[in-house]
Protein backbone atom coordinates (compact mmCIF):
# COMPACT_ATOMS: atom_id res chain seq x y z
CA UNK A 1 0.00 0.00 0.00
CA UNK A 2 1.31 3.76 -0.41
CA UNK A 3 1.01 5.16 2.22
CA UNK A 4 0.22 8.89 2.41
CA UNK A 5 -1.63 10.14 5.56
CA UNK A 6 -0.90 8.96 8.94
CA UNK A 7 -2.71 8.57 11.80
CA UNK A 8 -0.59 9.38 14.83
CA UNK A 9 -1.23 9.63 18.61
CA UNK A 10 1.02 11.01 21.35
CA UNK A 11 2.71 14.19 20.78
CA UNK A 12 5.22 14.07 23.41
CA UNK A 13 8.84 14.91 23.68
CA UNK A 14 9.33 11.58 21.16
CA UNK A 15 6.75 11.97 19.36
CA UNK A 16 6.32 15.78 18.36
CA UNK A 17 9.95 15.55 16.44
CA UNK A 18 9.19 12.18 15.24
CA UNK A 19 5.66 13.35 13.76
CA UNK A 20 7.73 16.33 12.02
CA UNK A 21 10.26 13.66 10.53
CA UNK A 22 7.37 12.10 8.90
CA UNK A 23 6.32 15.36 7.70
CA UNK A 24 9.41 16.46 6.12
CA UNK A 25 9.47 12.88 4.62
CA UNK A 26 5.87 14.16 2.46
CA UNK A 27 3.37 12.83 4.86
CA UNK A 28 0.24 13.86 6.02
CA UNK A 29 -0.60 13.40 9.01
CA UNK A 30 -4.07 13.34 11.41
CA UNK A 31 -2.47 13.77 15.04
CA UNK A 32 -4.18 13.50 18.09
CA UNK A 33 -2.91 13.81 21.99
CA UNK A 34 -4.70 13.56 25.07
CA UNK A 35 -3.23 17.85 25.63
CA UNK A 36 -5.19 19.07 23.01
CA UNK A 37 -3.51 22.02 22.91
CA UNK A 38 -0.65 20.24 21.95
CA UNK A 39 -2.00 18.92 19.04
CA UNK A 40 -3.56 22.34 18.20
CA UNK A 41 -0.13 23.72 18.14
CA UNK A 42 1.41 21.65 15.78
CA UNK A 43 -1.20 21.64 13.39
CA UNK A 44 -1.53 25.80 13.63
CA UNK A 45 2.43 25.49 12.66
CA UNK A 46 2.30 22.84 10.33
CA UNK A 47 0.47 22.86 7.20
CA UNK A 48 -0.69 18.61 6.18
CA UNK A 49 -1.71 18.17 9.92
CA UNK A 50 -5.26 17.64 10.58
CA UNK A 51 -6.56 17.37 14.57
CA UNK A 52 -8.80 14.43 15.25
CA UNK A 53 -11.63 14.37 18.29
CA UNK A 54 -10.67 11.06 19.38
CA UNK A 55 -7.87 8.23 18.69
CA UNK A 56 -11.22 6.78 16.98
CA UNK A 57 -11.18 9.51 14.40
CA UNK A 58 -7.83 9.29 13.81
CA UNK A 59 -8.27 5.30 12.92
CA UNK A 60 -11.20 6.28 10.54
CA UNK A 61 -8.90 8.76 8.63
CA UNK A 62 -5.64 6.38 7.90
CA UNK A 63 -4.80 3.02 7.81
CA UNK A 64 -1.52 3.48 9.40
CA UNK A 65 -1.60 4.55 13.17
CA UNK A 66 1.54 5.38 15.34
CA UNK A 67 1.34 5.27 18.98
CA UNK A 68 3.92 6.32 21.60
CA UNK A 69 2.57 7.00 25.10
CA UNK A 70 4.08 6.22 28.05
CA UNK A 71 2.57 3.23 29.65
CA UNK A 72 1.25 -0.02 28.87
CA UNK A 73 -2.37 1.39 30.26
CA UNK A 74 -2.41 4.29 28.30
CA UNK A 75 -1.26 2.14 25.16
CA UNK A 76 -4.58 -0.16 26.07
CA UNK A 77 -6.48 3.05 26.61
CA UNK A 78 -5.14 4.64 23.47
CA UNK A 79 -6.13 1.29 21.55
CA UNK A 80 -9.11 -0.37 23.34
CA UNK A 81 -10.85 2.50 25.65
CA UNK A 82 -13.79 4.81 24.33
CA UNK A 83 -13.37 6.68 21.29
CA UNK A 84 -10.46 4.56 21.03
CA UNK A 85 -8.34 3.03 17.70
CA UNK A 86 -10.34 -0.36 17.47
CA UNK A 87 -13.79 1.33 17.68
CA UNK A 88 -12.29 3.54 14.45
CA UNK A 89 -10.38 1.46 12.53
CA UNK A 90 -10.83 -0.01 9.19
CA UNK A 91 -9.99 -3.61 7.63
CA UNK A 92 -6.31 -3.98 6.37
CA UNK A 93 -4.84 -1.24 8.78
CA UNK A 94 -1.67 -1.33 10.78
CA UNK A 95 -1.17 0.07 14.13
CA UNK A 96 2.70 0.60 14.95
CA UNK A 97 3.00 0.76 18.59
CA UNK A 98 6.35 2.80 19.44
CA UNK A 99 5.90 2.94 22.70
CA UNK A 100 8.49 0.78 25.28
CA UNK A 101 5.62 -1.45 27.08
CA UNK A 102 5.29 -4.85 28.23
CA UNK A 103 5.81 -7.50 24.91
CA UNK A 104 2.85 -9.45 26.15
CA UNK A 105 0.53 -6.74 26.38
CA UNK A 106 1.07 -6.22 22.65
CA UNK A 107 0.88 -9.71 21.90
CA UNK A 108 -2.61 -9.32 23.33
CA UNK A 109 -3.67 -5.94 21.18
CA UNK A 110 -2.51 -7.87 18.60
CA UNK A 111 -4.86 -10.70 19.02
CA UNK A 112 -7.84 -8.12 18.94
CA UNK A 113 -6.74 -6.25 15.92
CA UNK A 114 -6.72 -9.41 14.07
CA UNK A 115 -10.22 -9.81 14.66
CA UNK A 116 -10.74 -6.98 13.18
CA UNK A 117 -8.72 -7.92 9.99
CA UNK A 118 -6.13 -5.38 11.50
CA UNK A 119 -2.59 -6.11 12.72
CA UNK A 120 -0.02 -4.32 15.41
CA UNK A 121 3.90 -3.98 15.09
CA UNK A 122 5.08 -3.27 17.83
CA UNK A 123 8.56 -1.30 17.47
CA UNK A 124 9.81 1.13 20.63
CA UNK A 125 12.67 2.90 19.85
CA UNK A 126 16.07 4.08 21.45
CA UNK A 127 18.32 7.03 20.72
CA UNK A 128 16.28 9.08 22.97
CA UNK A 129 14.99 13.04 21.80
CA UNK A 130 18.02 13.77 19.99
CA UNK A 131 17.65 10.85 18.03
CA UNK A 132 14.06 11.52 17.15
CA UNK A 133 14.54 15.40 16.46
CA UNK A 134 17.60 13.67 14.37
CA UNK A 135 15.51 11.10 12.71
CA UNK A 136 18.31 8.62 13.65
CA UNK A 137 16.14 6.45 15.91
CA UNK A 138 17.21 2.94 16.34
CA UNK A 139 13.86 1.30 15.82
CA UNK A 140 13.32 -2.96 16.69
CA UNK A 141 10.25 -4.21 15.19
CA UNK A 142 7.97 -7.18 15.80
CA UNK A 143 5.14 -8.28 13.58
CA UNK A 144 4.43 -10.06 10.77
CA UNK A 145 6.91 -9.55 8.23
CA UNK A 146 4.61 -8.48 5.59
CA UNK A 147 3.23 -5.63 7.45
CA UNK A 148 7.07 -4.25 8.52
CA UNK A 149 8.13 -4.22 4.92
CA UNK A 150 4.66 -2.37 4.05
CA UNK A 151 5.72 0.20 6.75
CA UNK A 152 9.66 0.44 5.85
CA UNK A 153 9.24 3.96 4.39
CA UNK A 154 7.58 5.04 7.15
CA UNK A 155 10.16 4.07 9.95
CA UNK A 156 13.18 5.18 7.56
CA UNK A 157 11.77 8.81 8.08
CA UNK A 158 12.53 8.26 11.55
CA UNK A 159 15.65 6.17 12.40
CA UNK A 160 18.34 4.38 10.75
CA UNK A 161 18.71 1.48 12.28
CA UNK A 162 15.75 0.03 11.38
CA UNK A 163 15.82 -4.47 12.36
CA UNK A 164 12.77 -6.28 12.27
CA UNK A 165 13.42 -8.56 15.36
CA UNK A 166 10.83 -11.39 14.75
CA UNK A 167 6.29 -11.84 15.62
CA UNK A 168 4.38 -9.17 17.70
CA UNK A 169 6.37 -8.70 20.82
CA UNK A 170 10.28 -8.99 19.52
CA UNK A 171 10.61 -5.24 19.07
CA UNK A 172 9.84 -5.06 23.21
CA UNK A 173 11.93 -7.99 23.91
CA UNK A 174 14.89 -6.50 22.23
CA UNK A 175 14.18 -3.13 23.19
CA UNK A 176 14.37 -4.50 26.75
CA UNK A 177 17.48 -6.55 25.95
CA UNK A 178 18.69 -2.91 25.09
CA UNK A 179 18.39 -1.40 28.43
CA UNK A 180 19.84 -5.10 30.28
CA UNK A 181 22.90 -4.26 28.47
CA UNK A 182 22.90 -0.26 28.88
CA UNK A 183 22.23 -0.21 32.49
CA UNK A 184 24.67 -3.20 33.34
CA UNK A 185 27.24 -0.99 31.02
CA UNK A 186 26.72 1.98 32.98
CA UNK A 187 27.24 0.15 36.27
CA UNK A 188 30.26 -1.36 35.44
CA UNK A 189 31.85 2.49 34.15
CA UNK A 190 30.63 3.52 37.44
CA UNK A 191 32.48 0.87 39.42
CA UNK A 192 36.03 1.66 37.34
CA UNK A 193 35.75 5.23 37.74
CA UNK A 194 34.98 4.92 41.30
CA UNK A 195 37.93 2.40 41.68
CA UNK A 196 40.00 4.48 40.23
CA UNK A 197 38.87 7.61 41.76
CA UNK A 198 39.36 6.12 45.53
CA UNK A 199 42.97 4.77 44.73
CA UNK A 200 44.47 7.94 43.08
CA UNK A 201 44.29 7.18 39.48
CA UNK A 202 42.92 9.70 37.32
CA UNK A 203 39.53 8.14 35.66
CA UNK A 204 39.93 10.74 32.40
CA UNK A 205 43.19 9.10 32.09
CA UNK A 206 42.07 5.90 32.43
CA UNK A 207 39.02 6.40 30.29
CA UNK A 208 41.34 7.26 27.46
CA UNK A 209 43.64 4.68 27.77
CA UNK A 210 41.40 1.57 28.03
CA UNK A 211 38.38 2.29 25.76
CA UNK A 212 39.63 2.07 22.27
CA UNK A 213 40.10 -1.70 23.39
CA UNK A 214 38.29 -4.79 24.97
CA UNK A 215 37.12 -2.69 27.82
CA UNK A 216 35.19 -0.18 25.71
CA UNK A 217 31.82 0.47 25.30
CA UNK A 218 28.77 3.34 24.54
CA UNK A 219 28.67 3.79 27.65
CA UNK A 220 31.88 4.27 28.69
CA UNK A 221 33.08 6.48 25.57
CA UNK A 222 29.95 8.64 26.20
CA UNK A 223 28.48 8.81 29.99
CA UNK A 224 32.45 8.18 31.69
CA UNK A 225 33.42 11.46 30.97
CA UNK A 226 30.56 13.56 32.15
CA UNK A 227 30.87 11.31 35.28
CA UNK A 228 34.27 12.26 36.11
CA UNK A 229 32.78 16.44 35.29
CA UNK A 230 29.61 15.43 37.90
CA UNK A 231 27.48 16.65 34.37
CA UNK A 232 24.40 14.70 35.16
CA UNK A 233 22.05 16.33 32.59
CA UNK A 234 19.62 13.87 31.38
CA UNK A 235 19.92 12.19 28.04
CA UNK A 236 18.19 9.61 29.43
CA UNK A 237 16.40 10.01 32.90
CA UNK A 238 16.60 7.14 35.54
CA UNK A 239 12.93 7.77 36.11
CA UNK A 240 12.54 6.55 32.71
CA UNK A 241 15.18 3.78 32.52
CA UNK A 242 13.42 2.69 35.85
CA UNK A 243 9.93 2.01 34.16
CA UNK A 244 12.25 -0.09 31.74
CA UNK A 245 14.07 -1.99 34.26
CA UNK A 246 9.90 -2.94 35.56
CA UNK A 247 8.91 -4.34 32.17
CA UNK A 248 12.36 -6.36 31.89
CA UNK A 249 11.81 -8.03 35.78
CA UNK A 250 8.06 -8.54 34.69
CA UNK A 251 9.62 -10.90 31.43
CA UNK A 252 11.92 -12.45 33.37
CA UNK A 253 10.11 -13.54 36.09
CA UNK A 254 8.05 -14.94 33.27
CA UNK A 255 10.03 -16.57 31.90
CA UNK A 256 11.91 -17.58 34.90
CA UNK A 257 15.44 -15.84 33.49
CA UNK A 258 17.93 -15.10 36.22
CA UNK A 259 18.84 -11.63 35.54
CA UNK A 260 21.04 -10.76 38.17
CA UNK A 261 22.87 -7.85 37.01
CA UNK A 262 20.61 -6.58 35.59
CA UNK A 263 18.11 -6.84 38.87
CA UNK A 264 21.46 -5.45 40.78
CA UNK A 265 21.62 -2.08 38.86
CA UNK A 266 17.78 -1.74 39.24
CA UNK A 267 17.99 -1.65 42.73
CA UNK A 268 21.14 0.92 42.40
CA UNK A 269 18.48 3.00 40.68
CA UNK A 270 16.25 2.86 43.66
CA UNK A 271 18.60 3.92 45.81
CA UNK A 272 19.71 7.35 43.08
CA UNK A 273 15.82 7.74 43.21
CA UNK A 274 15.62 7.56 46.89
CA UNK A 275 18.36 10.44 46.75
CA UNK A 276 16.09 12.50 44.66
CA UNK A 277 17.82 11.72 41.52
CA UNK A 278 15.64 10.54 39.76
CA UNK A 279 14.86 13.29 36.81
CA UNK A 280 18.78 13.28 36.46
CA UNK A 281 20.55 11.56 33.38
CA UNK A 282 21.19 7.62 34.11
CA UNK A 283 24.79 8.08 34.78
CA UNK A 284 23.85 9.85 38.28
CA UNK A 285 23.94 6.11 38.93
CA UNK A 286 27.24 6.63 39.56
CA UNK A 287 26.25 8.54 43.55
CA UNK A 288 24.45 5.29 44.30
CA UNK A 289 27.41 2.91 43.52
CA UNK A 290 30.09 5.23 44.71
CA UNK A 291 28.93 6.23 47.82
CA UNK A 292 29.39 9.91 46.84
CA UNK A 293 26.86 12.81 46.65
CA UNK B 1 69.80 7.37 26.49
CA UNK B 2 69.91 5.51 23.37
CA UNK B 3 68.78 1.55 24.15
CA UNK B 4 70.14 -0.57 22.61
CA UNK B 5 69.94 -3.67 24.34
CA UNK B 6 67.52 -5.03 25.86
CA UNK B 7 66.94 -7.12 28.97
CA UNK B 8 63.95 -9.71 28.51
CA UNK B 9 62.76 -12.27 31.52
CA UNK B 10 60.06 -14.19 30.38
CA UNK B 11 59.18 -15.76 27.34
CA UNK B 12 55.52 -17.05 27.59
CA UNK B 13 52.70 -17.33 25.90
CA UNK B 14 52.98 -12.93 25.47
CA UNK B 15 56.51 -12.71 26.25
CA UNK B 16 57.96 -14.52 23.37
CA UNK B 17 56.10 -12.37 20.61
CA UNK B 18 56.58 -9.67 22.63
CA UNK B 19 60.34 -9.74 22.44
CA UNK B 20 59.86 -11.09 18.83
CA UNK B 21 58.85 -7.20 17.75
CA UNK B 22 61.89 -5.89 20.10
CA UNK B 23 63.81 -7.81 17.31
CA UNK B 24 61.83 -6.66 14.29
CA UNK B 25 62.66 -3.31 15.65
CA UNK B 26 66.44 -3.19 15.65
CA UNK B 27 66.90 -4.07 19.17
CA UNK B 28 69.37 -6.79 20.68
CA UNK B 29 68.29 -8.66 23.11
CA UNK B 30 69.42 -10.55 26.44
CA UNK B 31 67.16 -13.24 27.85
CA UNK B 32 66.46 -15.44 30.43
CA UNK B 33 63.38 -17.90 31.02
CA UNK B 34 62.60 -20.17 33.76
CA UNK B 35 62.25 -22.83 31.35
CA UNK B 36 65.79 -22.42 29.90
CA UNK B 37 64.84 -24.68 26.45
CA UNK B 38 63.02 -21.76 25.63
CA UNK B 39 65.42 -18.99 25.63
CA UNK B 40 67.81 -21.23 24.02
CA UNK B 41 65.44 -21.94 21.19
CA UNK B 42 64.95 -18.19 20.79
CA UNK B 43 68.29 -17.76 20.59
CA UNK B 44 69.33 -20.48 18.56
CA UNK B 45 66.66 -19.06 16.02
CA UNK B 46 67.54 -15.35 16.15
CA UNK B 47 70.50 -13.51 15.46
CA UNK B 48 70.69 -10.74 18.06
CA UNK B 49 69.76 -13.12 20.74
CA UNK B 50 72.16 -14.07 23.55
CA UNK B 51 70.75 -15.85 26.60
CA UNK B 52 72.05 -15.02 30.05
CA UNK B 53 72.29 -17.75 33.06
CA UNK B 54 70.32 -15.29 35.60
CA UNK B 55 68.12 -12.32 35.74
CA UNK B 56 71.24 -10.89 37.43
CA UNK B 57 73.69 -11.54 34.49
CA UNK B 58 70.75 -9.95 32.33
CA UNK B 59 70.67 -6.59 34.77
CA UNK B 60 74.66 -6.64 34.23
CA UNK B 61 73.82 -6.60 30.53
CA UNK B 62 71.14 -4.35 30.00
CA UNK B 63 70.31 -0.62 31.17
CA UNK B 64 66.71 -1.48 29.95
CA UNK B 65 64.97 -4.73 31.80
CA UNK B 66 61.56 -5.87 30.75
CA UNK B 67 60.34 -8.52 33.10
CA UNK B 68 56.73 -10.46 31.74
CA UNK B 69 56.11 -13.20 34.05
CA UNK B 70 52.82 -14.67 35.80
CA UNK B 71 52.64 -13.27 39.72
CA UNK B 72 53.20 -10.83 42.50
CA UNK B 73 55.20 -13.76 43.95
CA UNK B 74 57.20 -14.64 40.13
CA UNK B 75 58.11 -10.65 39.66
CA UNK B 76 59.33 -10.77 43.23
CA UNK B 77 61.25 -13.54 43.05
CA UNK B 78 63.24 -12.44 39.35
CA UNK B 79 64.08 -9.20 41.09
CA UNK B 80 64.85 -9.29 44.46
CA UNK B 81 65.63 -13.59 44.54
CA UNK B 82 68.58 -15.24 44.47
CA UNK B 83 70.58 -14.32 41.67
CA UNK B 84 68.09 -11.73 41.45
CA UNK B 85 67.83 -8.63 38.38
CA UNK B 86 68.44 -6.25 41.79
CA UNK B 87 71.76 -8.33 42.34
CA UNK B 88 72.82 -7.33 39.25
CA UNK B 89 71.41 -3.99 38.06
CA UNK B 90 73.68 -0.97 37.37
CA UNK B 91 72.65 2.25 38.87
CA UNK B 92 70.49 4.28 36.33
CA UNK B 93 68.65 1.44 35.23
CA UNK B 94 65.32 0.82 34.21
CA UNK B 95 63.29 -1.98 35.03
CA UNK B 96 59.92 -2.48 32.67
CA UNK B 97 57.74 -4.92 34.51
CA UNK B 98 54.54 -6.18 32.00
CA UNK B 99 52.90 -8.52 33.98
CA UNK B 100 49.48 -8.24 35.58
CA UNK B 101 50.21 -8.28 39.24
CA UNK B 102 49.27 -6.43 42.37
CA UNK B 103 50.48 -2.18 42.34
CA UNK B 104 51.52 -2.57 45.85
CA UNK B 105 54.15 -4.91 44.89
CA UNK B 106 55.11 -2.81 42.55
CA UNK B 107 55.49 0.12 44.76
CA UNK B 108 57.57 -1.79 47.23
CA UNK B 109 59.97 -2.91 44.44
CA UNK B 110 60.23 0.69 42.88
CA UNK B 111 61.47 1.47 46.36
CA UNK B 112 63.98 -1.16 46.37
CA UNK B 113 65.07 0.14 43.14
CA UNK B 114 65.27 3.49 43.93
CA UNK B 115 67.70 2.59 46.95
CA UNK B 116 70.07 1.34 44.20
CA UNK B 117 69.63 4.21 42.17
CA UNK B 118 67.15 2.69 39.41
CA UNK B 119 63.75 2.83 38.68
CA UNK B 120 60.56 0.56 37.84
CA UNK B 121 57.85 1.19 35.32
CA UNK B 122 54.66 -0.94 35.78
CA UNK B 123 53.40 -1.56 32.55
CA UNK B 124 50.71 -4.39 32.03
CA UNK B 125 49.29 -5.18 28.29
CA UNK B 126 46.05 -5.86 27.17
CA UNK B 127 45.24 -7.40 23.86
CA UNK B 128 46.02 -11.13 24.47
CA UNK B 129 48.62 -13.69 22.46
CA UNK B 130 46.72 -11.92 19.69
CA UNK B 131 47.82 -8.34 19.82
CA UNK B 132 51.87 -9.45 21.11
CA UNK B 133 51.91 -11.10 17.98
CA UNK B 134 51.06 -8.50 15.95
CA UNK B 135 52.79 -5.59 18.31
CA UNK B 136 48.77 -3.75 18.79
CA UNK B 137 49.03 -4.72 22.29
CA UNK B 138 47.54 -1.77 24.73
CA UNK B 139 49.97 -1.03 26.90
CA UNK B 140 49.38 1.02 30.51
CA UNK B 141 52.20 2.27 32.51
CA UNK B 142 53.02 3.62 35.69
CA UNK B 143 56.20 5.11 36.92
CA UNK B 144 58.00 8.71 36.50
CA UNK B 145 57.16 10.17 33.43
CA UNK B 146 60.87 11.14 32.37
CA UNK B 147 61.77 7.48 32.69
CA UNK B 148 58.21 6.76 30.34
CA UNK B 149 59.45 8.98 27.74
CA UNK B 150 63.02 7.18 27.57
CA UNK B 151 61.28 3.98 26.88
CA UNK B 152 58.72 5.01 25.04
CA UNK B 153 59.85 3.64 21.73
CA UNK B 154 60.68 0.24 23.42
CA UNK B 155 56.96 0.74 24.16
CA UNK B 156 55.76 1.23 20.62
CA UNK B 157 58.09 -1.79 19.30
CA UNK B 158 55.02 -3.94 21.05
CA UNK B 159 51.97 -1.72 21.69
CA UNK B 160 49.58 0.62 19.88
CA UNK B 161 47.83 2.10 22.36
CA UNK B 162 50.46 3.28 24.93
CA UNK B 163 49.12 5.67 27.25
CA UNK B 164 51.24 7.18 30.78
CA UNK B 165 48.58 6.53 33.90
CA UNK B 166 50.64 8.08 36.23
CA UNK B 167 53.34 7.48 38.99
CA UNK B 168 54.20 3.86 40.11
CA UNK B 169 50.90 1.05 39.99
CA UNK B 170 48.87 3.60 37.93
CA UNK B 171 49.27 0.99 35.16
CA UNK B 172 47.99 -1.72 37.47
CA UNK B 173 45.63 0.02 38.67
CA UNK B 174 44.17 0.91 35.30
CA UNK B 175 44.97 -2.66 33.97
CA UNK B 176 42.27 -3.04 36.69
CA UNK B 177 39.61 -0.96 36.10
CA UNK B 178 39.90 -2.37 32.22
CA UNK B 179 39.19 -5.87 33.71
CA UNK B 180 35.97 -4.57 36.07
CA UNK B 181 34.32 -2.92 32.54
CA UNK B 182 35.55 -5.97 30.57
CA UNK B 183 33.67 -8.56 32.81
CA UNK B 184 31.11 -6.36 34.05
CA UNK B 185 30.15 -6.04 30.12
CA UNK B 186 30.92 -9.46 29.38
CA UNK B 187 28.09 -10.28 31.97
CA UNK B 188 26.00 -8.13 30.66
CA UNK B 189 26.11 -9.53 26.81
CA UNK B 190 25.46 -13.20 28.85
CA UNK B 191 22.53 -11.77 30.51
CA UNK B 192 20.90 -10.43 27.83
CA UNK B 193 21.60 -13.36 25.37
CA UNK B 194 20.06 -15.80 27.97
CA UNK B 195 17.15 -12.98 28.07
CA UNK B 196 16.23 -13.56 24.43
CA UNK B 197 16.94 -17.27 24.25
CA UNK B 198 14.21 -17.64 26.82
CA UNK B 199 11.81 -15.50 25.27
CA UNK B 200 11.92 -16.93 21.83
CA UNK B 201 14.05 -13.80 20.61
CA UNK B 202 16.86 -14.52 17.90
CA UNK B 203 20.08 -13.59 19.76
CA UNK B 204 21.82 -12.97 16.81
CA UNK B 205 19.27 -10.10 15.44
CA UNK B 206 19.33 -8.75 18.99
CA UNK B 207 23.11 -8.56 18.84
CA UNK B 208 22.68 -6.48 15.48
CA UNK B 209 19.41 -4.39 16.43
CA UNK B 210 21.48 -2.88 19.35
CA UNK B 211 25.07 -3.35 18.82
CA UNK B 212 25.29 -0.12 17.06
CA UNK B 213 23.91 2.39 19.90
CA UNK B 214 23.83 3.41 23.33
CA UNK B 215 23.96 -0.58 24.38
CA UNK B 216 27.35 -1.36 22.11
CA UNK B 217 30.29 -2.61 23.75
CA UNK B 218 33.64 -4.15 22.54
CA UNK B 219 32.21 -7.64 24.58
CA UNK B 220 28.71 -7.49 22.89
CA UNK B 221 30.59 -7.36 19.18
CA UNK B 222 33.21 -9.27 19.31
CA UNK B 223 31.95 -12.30 22.54
CA UNK B 224 28.18 -12.54 21.86
CA UNK B 225 28.11 -13.95 18.07
CA UNK B 226 30.55 -16.44 19.90
CA UNK B 227 28.04 -17.49 23.05
CA UNK B 228 25.65 -18.05 20.14
CA UNK B 229 27.73 -20.28 18.53
CA UNK B 230 29.03 -21.79 21.66
CA UNK B 231 32.10 -20.90 20.52
CA UNK B 232 34.20 -21.16 24.05
CA UNK B 233 37.76 -21.27 22.42
CA UNK B 234 39.70 -18.77 24.31
CA UNK B 235 41.05 -15.38 23.59
CA UNK B 236 41.48 -15.09 26.82
CA UNK B 237 41.04 -17.61 29.88
CA UNK B 238 38.49 -17.41 32.65
CA UNK B 239 41.42 -18.79 34.82
CA UNK B 240 43.45 -15.60 33.92
CA UNK B 241 40.47 -13.39 34.72
CA UNK B 242 39.99 -15.35 37.72
CA UNK B 243 43.38 -14.28 38.13
CA UNK B 244 43.11 -10.61 37.59
CA UNK B 245 39.43 -9.93 39.66
CA UNK B 246 41.22 -11.65 42.92
CA UNK B 247 44.22 -8.73 42.25
CA UNK B 248 41.16 -6.30 41.67
CA UNK B 249 39.30 -7.51 44.87
CA UNK B 250 42.36 -6.76 46.69
CA UNK B 251 42.99 -3.72 45.91
CA UNK B 252 39.30 -2.90 46.39
CA UNK B 253 39.31 -4.47 49.81
CA UNK B 254 42.36 -2.21 50.62
CA UNK B 255 40.81 0.77 49.19
CA UNK B 256 36.94 0.14 51.10
CA UNK B 257 35.70 0.26 47.47
CA UNK B 258 32.79 -1.24 46.38
CA UNK B 259 32.65 -3.22 43.54
CA UNK B 260 29.79 -5.39 43.62
CA UNK B 261 29.15 -5.84 40.04
CA UNK B 262 32.82 -7.11 39.17
CA UNK B 263 32.73 -9.10 42.53
CA UNK B 264 29.25 -10.34 41.31
CA UNK B 265 30.95 -11.73 38.06
CA UNK B 266 34.20 -13.13 40.24
CA UNK B 267 31.89 -15.10 42.01
CA UNK B 268 30.31 -16.17 38.24
CA UNK B 269 33.64 -17.53 37.01
CA UNK B 270 34.03 -19.30 40.24
CA UNK B 271 31.13 -21.24 39.36
CA UNK B 272 32.17 -21.23 35.72
CA UNK B 273 35.63 -22.82 36.84
CA UNK B 274 33.62 -25.42 39.20
CA UNK B 275 32.34 -26.61 35.84
CA UNK B 276 35.46 -26.94 34.55
CA UNK B 277 35.46 -24.40 32.51
CA UNK B 278 38.51 -22.83 33.91
CA UNK B 279 40.56 -22.85 30.41
CA UNK B 280 37.55 -21.54 27.99
CA UNK B 281 37.53 -18.55 26.67
CA UNK B 282 35.86 -16.15 29.06
CA UNK B 283 32.78 -15.67 27.24
CA UNK B 284 31.84 -19.67 28.86
CA UNK B 285 30.74 -17.53 31.60
CA UNK B 286 27.44 -17.66 30.05
CA UNK B 287 26.96 -21.28 31.04
CA UNK B 288 27.28 -20.10 35.04
CA UNK B 289 24.77 -16.95 33.61
CA UNK B 290 22.27 -19.06 31.99
CA UNK B 291 22.01 -21.65 33.98
CA UNK B 292 22.60 -24.12 31.28
CA UNK B 293 25.26 -26.34 30.06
Amino acid sequence: MAVEKIGFVGLGIMGLPMAGNLLKAGYELVVWNRTTSKANDFAANNPGVSVASSPAEVAEQARVIITIVTDSSDVAQVVLGENGISSGIKEGSVVIDMSTISPAVEKDLNVLLEEKGCSLIDAPVSGGDVGAQAGTLAIMAGGQRTDFEKVLPVFEAMGKTITYCGPVGSGQLTKQCNQILVSMNLNAVCEAISFADNNGLDPDVMISAVSGGAAGSWQLSNLGPKIVEGDYEPGFMIDLMQKDLKLVMETANASSTQVTGASMVHQLFNSAQGKGLGRKGTQALFEAVSGKD
